[in-house]
């Protein structure tokens, strides 16, 4: 009985209500996007983002998601080639994983910062302020995370 | 007329360009809805979001709107029950308006906190982010106060 | 042979990917609406949101734009009539472009700011964040610079 109990009590720890998928439910068709930014030039807040489109990426599946990064003002910094390694690393792993980096023109022109100092792959905007906006009104999700 | 003048400026002082609704304007059948994230391990931050739900709870009318906080990364410590007592019963108090509090899963694994940890009533799903998302396309207004 | 190589380098170092339009496109009947809170009393960070609502202006053009910026809690400071001269000057030079200043009036009455303590031409409103809330339901973009 008390081994019952126990058992029991350890179940409700883990019951727990899960979120509600907004409808349509997300798919192959009908997949999630978002646009999250970088904007400070804080190694743990580069990575909190990182960590953020991962955790949506697998908690939707990969194929159901369109993720979007984009970095301006000082966050630019995490787009850099020859910025913190590790980051580096990250970015082009989710590279691999389809999430599109977009560098802004408008800081890379304040900051004397040229395309080929960003690491390959990542795409040029004019202003990435611009980007948010018609990402979030082409569907995608803002969230600053 | 010099007490007359002194009136007008007086009430000029209060005379302010209000808020103009939205339609449908709020009330119990289009109650307005928002999540709220909290992700920082800051008294003043935290207090500020609980703030926040607040204020809009008076202005719009506790029945005219639904209040939805997520807390995750380092804000998770605003739901614990062992945190700042203030929060605590801020955070209870503001239970029994209805306001729901729902606790990141992954952080929770992450920084080894369970359930039980956390103040009565709060919920947990899988990852908090995923939570703001969805609710954002279920029609909550998503605000980093 | 050489030349011609180094001529397509350096113009592969302009090529960008630019933003896609939302449809319908930015014109002076869809003009494109933002709204943008300032919430800290730091002069870098409001720097920052008013450049951001001047990049929007000057990418977009001010005629294709609305640009709404909402000042709380710390925040109010920027709106000072005897604040920072050089944020005020931005501030009455954005004005001139029709931006709209708004000031939450629960901060005001907080911090014991009267209207005639903000600089001409600021707006008041009962409550910043319900300004943000309702600007969003119609049809703003809410975007945390």
């Amino acid at each position: 009985m008390k081994k019952i109990l126990l058992l029991c009590l350890c179940m409700m720890q883990f019951v727990s209500a899960e979120t509600e998928f907004a409808i349509p439910k997300p798919s192959i068709d009908h997949p999630r996007k978002f646009v999250f930014p970088i904007t400070v030039r804080d190694r743990k807040a580069i990575n909190h983002v990182l960590s953020s489109a991962n955790n949506v990426m697998k908690f939707y599946g990969p194929e159901n998601t369109e993720v979007v990064i984009v970095a301006y003002s000082q966050g630019i910094e995490a787009l850099m080639k020859d910025g913190d390694r590790d980051i580096r690393k990250r970015v082009e792993a989710l590279m691999t994983y389809d999430v599109e980096f977009i560098a802004c023109g408008n800081t890379m022109r304040t900051l004397h910062i040229k395309k080929k100092d960003l690491i390959d792959g990542v795409e040029v905007v004019t202003a990435g302020i611009v980007e948010l906006i018609e990402r979030q009104l082409r569907g995608y999700i803002y969230i600053r995370p």
